[in-house]
């Protein structure tokens, strides 16, 4: 069984992973008979979001335990994950991808990566394996990667394709339902909620980009 | 366009409503181009469950607050909505259905129900429009229709199936990839992660009671 690691970050669009993301990640994984492993850092969100007044409420919350709210408890700590455990590594969106797995949302192109996200997704990338990035990961990706040379989507949107682009990395315009894949550096992203207006049109690019994932795992 | 209320509970399986499941009712109800419009009592969650460790955490967390985690901010209060305002209901399961939105967790056959949730329901199924109900929902929508005579499934547990038949109602036993509907009261039933080992099989059967509510309300 093809055993994909999904990076989540939290378990709310605006502090953590976008749930709706995560979930059509792991059906998409589910209905091709491969096998999800959820991960998430072992430490403090950047901070809570009230979901419905949009404020910040004070509380504490920790990365891998909200997550494991998405995860049904089934998570591991990313920071014990080995890419020889993985068959590829998939980064669902949400403002957690750049306020708690990197500071994309405070830093932009200057932003920091959590260390043990960047050496797993490292890891993964040296050892030839694919790694998917939904709505605003591919920015935490361009980071991770910077000095290479990638080709990566957030969709259309000019403020964070110019902040790709500051960091090396190339931008391309891709629609909501389409994913498009770096075949030489097996990256694959989509747009998600950075364009979708429903979770129809979300789970048709995340459905996309779930195949071809597994597609470049070669199994 | 027709609109289905989605009655949440939290987030998360252990005290709120199943993440998995509310979101694939979502995109059940999104691909076929209906509204969901997602509500939740504004009160607090009976507790709060550590979903990495299984504890109680002892925070306070509020259901309409953690419910629109999963409606990405839009969601209304159950107290303000109207049968008038929807096509029909859905309620998604998880431990939150139980312990949040009545007291099955704790009481079983003897639980009481949220007011406003049995308020809104009551108004809902006398107005003759469908009532979806997932996982374990279907014990609350046993509770609220008690002196009625619905047909219901949770799938095949005797426990469960044994209290919604101490409350008078008749219990089937359903696979996971189907819906039980009856025709004569308009609900359907679906077992999801009361027998579901993984997202696809949980998916079938709540797209089958989506596809099932949107028929029964006519339009």
């Amino acid at each position: 069984m093809i055993k994909i690691g999904v990076v989540l970050s939290g378990c709310g669009v605006m502090d953590g992973s976008e749930i709706h993301e995560s979930v059509l990640t792991l059906l998409a994984l589910s209905k091709r008979g491969a096998e999800a492993l959820c991960t998430a850092p072992n430490g403090a969100q950047h901070h809570v979001i009230n979901h419905l007044t949009n404020k910040e409420s004070g509380e504490k919350r920790n990365m891998l335990v909200e997550s494991a709210r998405i995860a049904r408890g089934k998570i591991r700590d990313v920071a014990g994950l080995k890419a020889a455990e993985l068959d590829g590594l998939i980064f669902p969106g949400g403002f957690g991808a750049a306020k708690n797995l990197c500071t994309f949302a405070f830093d932009g192109a200057d932003c920091k990566v959590h260390p043990e996200v960047a050496r797993l997704a490292r890891e993964v990338h040296q050892a030839g394996k694919p790694i998917g990035a939904i709505c605003i990961s591919p920015a935490l990706v361009a980071k991770i990667f910077q000095g290479k040379h990638l080709k990566l989507t957030i969709g259309t949107d000019p403020g964070t394709a110019g902040a790709i682009r500051e960091m090396g990395q190339e931008h391309v315009d891709c629609p909501v339902e389409k994913a498009f894949v770096d075949e030489t550096q097996k990256i694959v992203t989509t747009p998600a909620y950075m364009l979708a207006s429903n979770l129809a049109e979300a789970y048709e690019g995340i459905d996309r980009l779930v195949a071809e994932v597994l597609r470049l795992t070669g199994k």
